[in-house]
Order: structure tokens, then sequence, then C-alpha cells
């Protein structure tokens, strides 16, 4: 009998960690997540994959064959294969985490950020499938963003190309964790939003249910549950948050002309809500040779999306070669 | 003998085409500049080219070998071979240029921009050389722009990419050829600080001997000059148009993430006046990852920059087959 190729998909994440056998049509075989015990050295939690990737491989060993891991993690080098300083994990300087686990399989391996990720699963498995330029922008906790140009993901010269979030909106404005100041994920994402939120209710004497709900409690969800049971404030949060996207997102068309941007994570989920008003102001804004051109559209990929992205990374590297 | 490879650039400009032989290793064995001709037919310019090829060819016939075609133009559709409503000639609708020089030369022809001709005529022949990820910002009556990522040029899905003059500075600021106001080439480009040198003169009580000269005498080359004399207006309006493109070029960094970013065409000759201020601004506003890491070069092209440009688009292509 014929064996399956597959390939293991890695997310780390502040959080937790999913781990899924996945094969070459994206069709995820089996998931586990694990926690990531974010005070753990990198060894440790290398180890603790390593045998989930085991325990999910054994009943398929005869069947199936294992070609490559793909991994997504924060501040991963995708030419190094190293995760550099990450915020949010005890990890100090620099990590190999590819040689951590080729030295355990002896199979191919990369990383890179979940956003560059998304992009490589959408372009294999999602919603730009079939298209050789577009643009995935996660709407989570920051934007994260990977650049699809020619059928391929922009890495740069170092590989940290595709940090729109850090597009400058104001100069002077919000307080952005990078130590700078008015970058586009301070607006455009699910925190953003909310801190829009607050500022609306200094700026408007209008009633909302959400003036009731303390900074540290309020989500990106509440507003657009708000939203749609026709909250004034909630509803303008989101005209200023499609504004601010769209005209920055109408600045990125200009560098590598899409066919598509593609909206995924948090935020986006609010649908309409969102698509309506960064659609409107990014044709607004767009320089008139691109309008009408750029489609506008919701990630491809189901619930697994971060498993699929990194599944999808290494598929792409298994195929260069 | 062994007989040499060449091939024709040709840069069609709204006021003069200039047409040459270049050779493999981006030297210019002829050029002649004809007139362009504003009014005239596309298939007369086409005709008169033809004739310039033919003379500048005949005399190394037995020696060297004609490969291919490079056309450097406005509004020119790399995909199609076509210009499409170019804004300074009387050619209406969508003219077929690749077609009327292959009818006559019966080997490959390509055309894109002047930009995006710059940008290759670099990376063959200039500052770009050896780089794999760069952005080429041509500062003359506008701001033009072509990107090269992993070693190729950026044309996007519809081969428009790379029109980082039409950034927005201020949706609220100058108005733009484009139709819609505060794009970046109305501040940074030869017009754009002639721009800001007026706006200056009402904002400053300063004395300048710019003062005396009207609006449509005023050339960024004056402004350059009155600079080394140190004109307080024309430093500022240095300071001024550094800092805009510097903010924006920090920017594009984050889509691409290039090695280099090189500074081509009239403005950028003023030297230190214009790169040391943009190269301060950039690397104030660039996130942390990225500072210190792109290099602010001037063009490695010399005086017959557009020919090369253009010679090095075809160069490109016969060597992708």
């Amino acid at each position: 009998m014929a064996q399956t190729d597959i390939v293991v998909g890695i997310d780390i994440g502040g959080t937790n960690t999913r781990i899924g056998l996945v094969d070459r049509e994206g069709r995820c075989l089996s998931e586990t997540a694990i926690a990531t015990n974010a005070q753990e050295a990198a060894t440790q939690l290398v180890a603790r994959i390593v045998r989930s990737i085991e325990e999910q491989y054994a009943p398929r060993k005869g069947s199936h064959v294992l070609k490559g891991i793909g991994i997504g993690a924060p501040n991963a080098n995708y030419y190094k294969g190293t995760v550099e300083h990450p915020p949010n994990l005890a990890w100090p300087g620099v990590t190999d985490i590819v040689g951590l686990f080729t030295k355990q399989f002896p199979i191919p391996a990369a990383i890179t950020n979940d956003a560059n990720a998304a992009a490589l699963g959408e372009m294999l498995f999602g919603a730009g499938k079939g298209l050789r330029d577009f643009i995935v922008i996660t709407l989570g906790t920051g934007l994260g963003s990977g650049l699809i140009v020619n059928g391929a993901l922009v890495y740069g010269h170092d590989g940290f190309a595709g940090e729109l979030g850090h597009m400058t909106v104001d100069p002077e404005g919000r307080e952005c964790g990078c130590g700078r100041r008015g970058c586009l994920e301070t607006y455009a994402s699910a925190t953003g939003i909310c801190k829009t939120v607050f500022e609306l209710f200094a700026l408007r004497r209008a009633e909302s249910e959400l003036r009731r709900i303390s900074f540290e409690t309020l989500t990106a969800k509440m507003i657009s549950d708000a939203a749609r049971r026709g909250d004034p404030i909630a509803r303008e949060a989101f005209e200023i948050t499609g504004k601010i996207l769209g005209r920055k997102l109408a600045d990125s068309v200009l560098h590598t002309s899409p066919a598509a941007i593609i909206l995924f994570g948090g935020l986006a989920a609010a649908g309409d809500l969102i698509f309506e008003p960064t659609k409107r102001h990014m044709e607004a804004s767009l320089l008139n040779i691109f309008r009408g051109k750029v489609q506008l559209l919701p990630s491809g990929l189901r619930e697994d999306a971060a498993v699929l992205g990194s599944a999808a990374l290494i598929w792409n590297e298994l195929e260069k070669e």
C-alpha cells in the first residue's frame, strides 16, 4: 500500500503550543495543545513537543511518512532557524529551535513568525489558493502580516519583512510596545479597538452599554456584540478602526500591488463590522490605478489555522527543492 | 572571432527618447537622443527609434549580435507589453509598444516604467550589485520607485507595483497630479522641495536669496546651490524634505526589509543635503529590529542611467529563460 506523506505543524504561542499532523491537502490528521509554560527552558518545551509528535505519529507509522517539521513562533528568524529574544518566553538570547528539532528527527525543519506562517497557510490551503500576490493581516493582540510576492513569502534581507503593524499612523500617537508611538497596531487590532472605545467615552455623550465595563475587562468581542445591538460607541469604534486600517492598507498596496488582502484573527471575526469600513476607506484612499482591483477577503483557514500555517511553511520548503 | 552579445536600451521620456547599445557588463557602446515629439503617433516614434537602432547596429553587425530590446516608458504595463493612457504623450488608449518593436526585430523585447528599469539597472550594473533585497527611489519631477525582492523586480498582480510616490503623508495635504492629496511625491521630489521653499517664505522671516525668484522659475538645483551657501530657507527645506521622506521610507522598510535604499535622480544629486536628513529621520523612525541595518546609497549608474536601466530589463528577461 502506498504511504501518505505528512508533516508536523507546530505553533508556539505565549500561552499554548499546538502540534498537529497535516497532509499535503491541508487536512489536519490529529492535533494536540499543550501549555507553553513561559518560565520553562526552550529545551524542555521542545522535549514535550517531541513527545507529542511521537504519540501522534506512532499509530500512523506504517501508513504515513513524516517529511518535515514547520514551526511558527514569536521573534523567529527564518534564515537562521532561531528564536531571538522572545518578549513573552523565558528563553534568553538566541535559541536554535530548528537545531533542537532536527537533532530528534533527521528531516527538514523550518521556522518563521506566526503571521508569515498564516500567509503560507492561506496560499497553500486557504483564501490565497491560486493567487501569486497577496497580503495577510492578522488582527489579534497586535497586527501581524505576511506578504506573498510572485508566489513566494517575502522574508527580506534579514528575514524580518512584513511588519506592517508598525507603520506609523501618527508620530505623536498611542504608545506602542515597540517603544515608538502611533503604530498601526495600537489602533487596528483587538486591543487597539478597545483603546478607541475608551477615547470615544471621553469624546462622545452617547449612552453605551460598554460604559459600565472597565478597561481591563473590555474585549473586542464585547464591542462587536454591542455594535450588532446598535450601540453607537461600538459602531463608531469600528468605523474609526476601519478608516485607519483602510488608509494604511492603501499605502501597502502601492508597494506590492496585491490581488487580495486577507484579514485574519480575532478582530477579523467581527465580519462586516470591520470589513465594510476597512474596504470603503481603502478604496477611497487607493491610487486610481489600483481602485476596484484589490479584494478584501476573510481567511480561508478553519480553527486549526495556526497549525496549518506552520505545516504550509514546511510543505513550501519541501517543494522548493 | 567570437561575437559579443548586446541589447538595445530605450528610454522614452516626455521630452527626449534615448537609444543605446549595451553589453552584458553594462557598457554603453553607443547612444543617441532624439526628440520624443509628444504630438506624434506611437508608430512614428517607433519608426524613428528603429532607424536609430539600425544606424547604431550597422557598423557592429559582424562583431556583435543583438539579443533583445528593453524599453522604459511612462504608464508601461510589463505583463502586456503596452503603454496605457500616458499623461504626456498623444497616444490614445493602449499601445502595444513591444509588438511594434518585435515586428521590426524578431528578438525578445520587454517594457516597464522608468523607475522599475532603474531598479534593474542598479541590480545588474550599479549600487545594487550583489544585493537581493533593495528599493530604488527616483527623485525627479515626481517620486518613482522600484522594489527588488529576493533578486527579482516586484511587478505585483497587475504589473503596477512600486508606486511609493503616492504614499499618503497628509490626507488634507498638497494636491497631487493623481487627483488625491498629500502624496509623498508632492513633498519629496524636485518639485516638492520647491513648494516647501514657498511655504517657508510665508512661515519664516529669515532673509533668503531665493525670495527674489518666482515659483515658475525656481528649481531644486537653485535650492541646493543656495543651501551650500548657507541660505537658511534652503537648508530648512532640505531638512523638512528629508524628514518627510525618511519617515515614509521607515514604513516601506517594514514591507520588504531591504538591505539598502538607493536614491536616484535630480534631487538625489544634492548629495549630503538630502541624504543626511533623510537617513537621520529614517533611522529615528525605524522599528528597532531594522535600525542600523538599511543602507541609504547614491545610484551606482552614470549619466546614461536611463538607457542602462532599460538594457538591464531585457538582460534580466533573457537570463530568466
